[in-house]
């Protein structure tokens, strides 16, 4: 991005089985029984590549949990799903969430760096601590890691991912059939980390990517998550339930970039938006109620006691939340936690009314509305400084995604807030973040950095 | 496969960068400026489906070594590729080389689970224990696990893998939208593996896969790696030079199998074979010889000593190989290094020579001649109880396994041998093997296996 190019919104199509509603499967628009069928992903992925999104993004957990008795589950590795939907798409980003703390670096470098150069360059790393003990138990260990060496152990991860995929230059591979030289070797380095959670010798057996690093992506607002995305990250997923609450989050974010020699372009914060669309006010607001009344109060029990870390079974519906525990005492998501007592407190809630209010989005914001009201929503955040752009988790898939797509990309197309093509081939050109210098490579001033 | 049926072979079609062959990358016809691209892959995937084979297979190391300077390499992780692969075709099954050393069984039984659904029942898996310390360096080890060790946990891998698989029975999803109950829990179960190596409580994430397990496949020739195979493997891969050996092993394997309650059409001996295909014989030799004259030496020296487990730079190339370690003080594959002892005893080899031998097949076995000779010596093995089917390694990619699929092909379907259409959906019916009934579900005699 120029500085005399508009500044334009970005948009990331969070794709969820039949939707973002914890009731969204038992709706008639939704198809549940599609979502283990590679086709319905390859529809939703074409859809959002239809309206121009800069990427799709698949969230990730390690363990089944509870959760199938009462929701859709398909339940694919983010990887395995994306890979497909890169040889059915052409330009749409492709955002996979992997965990650091269950996983090697060096296949995890290795499988981006394959999807990226299988995507042509439309790879993105969510990059994920993992929260709760059901992920442990599948990976042999009775208690999760502590929250703090989930972090460290994330970034030793990154440093050893980041070295593997820069331990090609990028011109390393010279073809001389007539030498029999397929390689420069010279320009292939072992990386030789030794640290606290790894030896990794290295070089990466795939050359570096075709955006150097696939795009970084982090997720996580607690203390440690926003430190770690200072560092790191270049796009941010995050929870804001009101503009005050995205504008501090946005400034906060932003205001670490310094200290770790970063600008602030260099990340783009985009918040979570569930928009519940009618081509009417009613029409939304009946639709909004319409899934509040399809949810199952055991499902929704279920998963508030999971984010609050406390047993809510048994309590009375109609009753208010129980004592809680202080966030500190939190080993899984420490800002979610916050976000939900905050969001009870503030508004007084029941249990029933809590969880109706985080049925769309988990503690992301929800809004019902016509075409127009979101477009309003998404441009009031973007303009008063507390998004670069939106994360958009429709309620029911495919069908809200084919509204958003459909009804509100052209109005902020219209009011110049979103692209009209895609100028890039790229995940980081749609975004507009550069293509990293490779730090292993002698000569890093002599590296090409957009513009 | 019913008792009337005619018996058929099986054909398995092993991609590989350039060609199989490791000069291949220098000759004309071969196209090594695509091993990055997916479009390259996919036409090969294509051509395989175009010609009804069985299935396309990936080999895998997780090390570069130094073999990138004279060979090209793609290198992208197998299940990535597949998947992208599962996207663009219908029929021929994907087999993905993967650990058991250096993974996790819930990534790797989700991993598989994911790409059997997302390929409609066409996933197959060549465990492999990986066999060099270039591979221990890359996960924290500086020495490898000892042989004998790998294979034990190999089995403990495989028991928490099916485990997973068989986690969720083929009915649990009720999609029962009225009651708001997606799944029967009761029908999902904690597999709660507590061994040597793991500790697993389950159950996986995804539902059972359409195959019930992928098809599992073994490449390991040692005695290790046949006991391995008979109590677990439904296909295997194998190097053996001549017909007397091919036999040799095919009795040998199938004789274990009723040891572990197996009928010996349980198992698929499909021997490696890289047809130097022309026209005329003479053709087909001079392409042979076209590929050794392009033999990088160092190349060929740095990979035979890998295989003998002996460091040979230096040694004269036109003088005879130095003294040999034993099979027993070999760490890596131990049945390749047999092969190569032998061959190069047998046949009083040079450096020079064995190099050349080895260039097109890395120990399987080669034959140049025109289409017919091909497919006569496909029969002959066929026919004489040594192969229920070949793992094709074309020496030059794409023109050599087009050569095959266009040339060899109709002259096996014209001789009876091979399929004129697809018959099945799965990699198992293209294969003729049964879906593995549940192990977990409590009524596993109510359960459908084929005739």
């Amino acid at each position: 991005m120029t500085a005399t190019s508009p500044r334009r919104l970005h948009l990331n199509a969070f794709l969820m089985n039949a939707g973002h509603h914890d009731a969204a499967w038992r709706h008639p628009r939704a198809q549940p029984e599609r979502v283990t069928d590679l086709r319905y992903f390859q529809q939703l992925a074409q859809t959002a590549e239809r309206g121009l999104l800069d990427s799709v993004f698949l969230a990730d957990g390690l363990a089944l949990g509870g959760r199938v008795r009462h929701n859709a589950l398909g339940g694919f590795e983010p990887l395995t799903l994306l890979s497909a939907l890169a040889a059915v798409t052409e330009r749409v980003g492709l955002i996979a969430t992997v965990s650091t703390t269950f996983n090697e670096p060096f296949h995890t470098a290795r499988k981006f760096a394959s999807l990226d150069h299988i995507s042509g360059g439309r790879a993105g790393w969510n990059i994920v601590t993992s929260g709760t003990v059901d992920e442990a138990r599948n990976f042999g260990r009775d208690q999760h890691l502590e929250h703090r060496l989930r972090y460290e152990r994330a970034r030793e991860f990154l440093e050893v991912a980041t070295k593997l995929w820069d331990s090609w230059e990028d011109d390393a591979i010279l073809l001389d059939r007539e030498r029999g030289v397929y390689a420069d070797t010279d320009k292939v380095r072992e990386i030789g980390h030794r640290g606290e959670h790894f030896g990794v010798r290295g070089p990466l057996n795939v050359p570096r990517p075709p955006q150097g690093h696939p795009l970084l992506v982090q997720a996580g607002s607690s203390e440690d998550g926003k430190e770690f995305a200072a560092r790191y990250a270049e796009a941010v997923f995050t929870a804001q339930q009101t503009l005050a609450d995205g504008q501090s989050f946005y400034k906060d974010l932003k205001s670490r970039l310094a200290r770790h020699g970063r600008a602030e372009d260099q990340l783009l914060v985009l918040p979570g938006i569930a928009p519940v669309i009618g081509s009417t006010e009613a029409e939304a607001l009946a639709l909004e109620r319409e899934l509040t009344e399809l949810q199952v109060p055991e499902y929704g029990i279920a998963q508030l006691s999971g984010m609050l870390g406390t047993d809510l079974t048994g309590l009375p519906l109609d009753g208010p939340l129980p004592e809680l525990p202080g966030e500190r005492d939190i080993n899984g998501n420490k800002s979610r936690f916050t976000l939900v007592a905050e969001l009870a407190r503030r508004d007084g809630l029941t249990l029933r009314e809590l969880i109706a209010r985080l049925g769309a989005g988990r503690g992301h914001r929800v809004f019902a509305g016509t075409p127009d009201q979101v477009a309003d929503q998404l441009e009031e955040w973007f303009t008063q400084g507390a998004a670069d752009g939106f994360t958009i988790m429709p309620p029911h898939l495919p069908g809200g995604l084919e509204d958003f797509v459909d009804h509100v990309v052209p109005i902020l197309q219209r009011r110049g807030l979103f692209r009209t093509e895609y100028t890039g081939r790229t995940l980081r050109e749609h975004y507009g973040l550069p293509r990293p210098a490779n730090r292993l490579a002698p000569a890093v001033a002599a590296e090409g950095r957009p513009a």
